[in-house]
């Protein structure tokens, strides 16, 4: 979902963007035109997120599984493991393409719902630390970095479906990246925050489009890139600073989601959340319904009634409600007020 | 440059798509409404190009470049070596790709405006022969394979600035290739047309994204694609086939470039292009001004005219015009009456 002002303002750009007479389609990836909203987007990311001057901010073309490859490939050593802590689907994928090309290390496993609480031991050979920020499917987000023995661990944190949802600390991380398509802009491109110091040259050749130091070189231009992902994203970036920055989006996503977890909390005998509170996730709300058989019949009422989108993803079944920034409180309201209608109807 | 109405038909899904209530830019990579798209767009591209059953069409995101790696990474057996034939900047680029990440075996050079003409030699372990049919710096253009002593040989095609100007033998050809942003669409997608018993489990593991298994076997799309670029790609589809087909855009290709080049032909004191008259290509116009100093002028002088983007390639220098699918005859008459007048004005 994405705010209509920001889909009026691609609208204005397809014929004639900002009156150059070419649309925004045909602008040239060599441009100076698109060398500039590269640098405003580059510059407003960099203020939204207090990002620190060591720190690159570099786009890749593909979403989050490309970037499964690039990290072991860009920062593991010659005999060292990526370590992973995987508390859902989109860390335990990301756990097997490191494992599958490279090597990795499982440093903690979870059940779906569980976060890490106990400290993580690091191996000496772990190279970086990663994991997932929020889970977009098991509808669990962490409320700080993973405990780790080694406090000197480098952290690699994918935050594809909370990004630009709360103020974050940058140098704790030494890489921190998202694909733009559910908080940040339109399916097809990544923002990645890496510390300069770990791009680097490769001792085994790594596939250019792969190798981040390629994409820093070339400011983000290592070829014919998706240019029209990248102004969606300045656009968004735009927006969220005009709606108060991150601060504003961290109170906004705690009061939706805070708000449709009481709704399923009041009627437990329709609706079940079993995630520890402070393991629940602002961006994805994920419930079943207490007699499954209902959970089709929820989601075609509510289509009925205009909210879509709602069945849980496919692994999973049951209902996810997404709550990304673009999602206004009334359409939470409004799902809420047909949980109570719903569950007075079919309540047994 | 794009067609008006491709333009247009993408501004009116910016805020409500086909009706349904969503934008484009928020249609879930999930959906129906996507494998629609995506099934329309294959479908078309088959009956266009007359694409044999045994022939998969693949799309991926990322540019020409991702392909370079692609092509050795898909195709090339433990002991194999990628052959190229380098006609100009895009060849050797691939070349230099396949040789830093694999093995490559250079089979033939030429200085840029030259193409082959004698039968080249393709050594036993050489797994493809990877060429470009149109080389967009250089102003080459293939009128047919290059001659090749072994016929068996795999023949893998850069057909990124001429896809889909001109009918094609697919079945003459392992894999067929185009970045969409030329002819067929917005920058960040690209056509592969691959005979299906060359997309193969890897012996090596090969990066998910990288692996052309991996986008056949979830229909293209194994993440958050580019979505937007694969709905630009259908109606650009549609266009060509209302415009009368791969037939008439090879005539009206063929019609623009004579037009061109003969009003450089004609002004051999104002502007040289060296190519022998059956290398040149009829999508990118390459010449110079015999006096370069007048080059900047000539360059200014069109932009003032309301005609844009005629400087060569940053590599080049001179000018370059590019006579894509979309660009109308019309223009091509009133930069030939600019290019006189210049003449006249600035002949010594």
């Amino acid at each position: 979902m994405m705010p209509l002002s920001v889909l009026e303002a691609v609208r204005d750009a397809m014929i004639d963007f900002d009156g150059k007479g070419y649309s925004i389609l045909e602008l040239n990836h060599r441009s100076a035109h698109f060398d500039e909203i590269r640098r405003e987007l580059k510059e407003r990311i960099r203020s939204l997120m207090s990002v620190p001057e060591e720190y690159e901010i570099l786009f890749c073309p593909g979403g989050g599984r490309q970037q499964f490859s690039m990290i072991p490939l860009n920062l593991l050593t010659e005999s060292g493991r990526g370590g992973y802590v995987v508390t859902g689907k989109w860390s335990q994928l990301a756990y097997e393409e490191c494992a599958r090309i490279t090597k990795a290390a499982l440093l903690w496993k979870g059940d779906g719902s569980t976060l890490p609480t106990a400290t993580i031991e690091v191996p000496v050979d772990v190279d970086y630390v990663y994991y997932c920020d929020n889970e977009t499917v098991d509808g669990t987000e962490f409320r700080d970095l993973p405990p780790l023995d080694r406090s000197d661990a480098l952290v690699v944190a994918d935050m594809s479906s909370n990004f630009m949802s709360r103020p974050v600390d940058v140098s704790r991380y030494g890489v921190l990246w998202a694909g733009v398509q559910k908080n940040f802009g339109a399916s097809g491109l990544s923002v990645l925050i890496v510390r300069k110091n770990l791009i680097r040259n490769k001792a085994k050749p790594v596939p250019l489009m792969l190798d981040w130091m390629k994409y820093a070189q070339t400011d983000s231009v290592p070829n014919s890139v998706p240019v029209l992902q990248f102004y969606v994203a300045l656009l968004m970036a735009r927006w969220v600073e005009s709606m108060g920055g991150l601060e504003a989006m961290d109170r906004a996503a705690k009061a939706k989601s805070a708000l449709l977890y009481g709704a399923i909390d009041a009627n437990p005998g329709m609706y079940v959340n079993e995630i520890p509170s402070s393991n629940r996730s602002r961006m994805n709300v994920v419930f079943r319904l207490r007699d499954e058989s209902l959970t089709e019949k929820f989601v075609r009422e509510a289509e009925d009634e205009g909210m879509i989108n709602l069945a849980g993803h496919r692994s999973k079944g049951g209902i996810r409600v997404s709550l990304y920034n673009a999602m206004p409180i009334d359409a939470v309201e409004k799902l809420v007020q047909f949980m109570k209608s719903f569950s007075n109807r079919y309540a047994v």
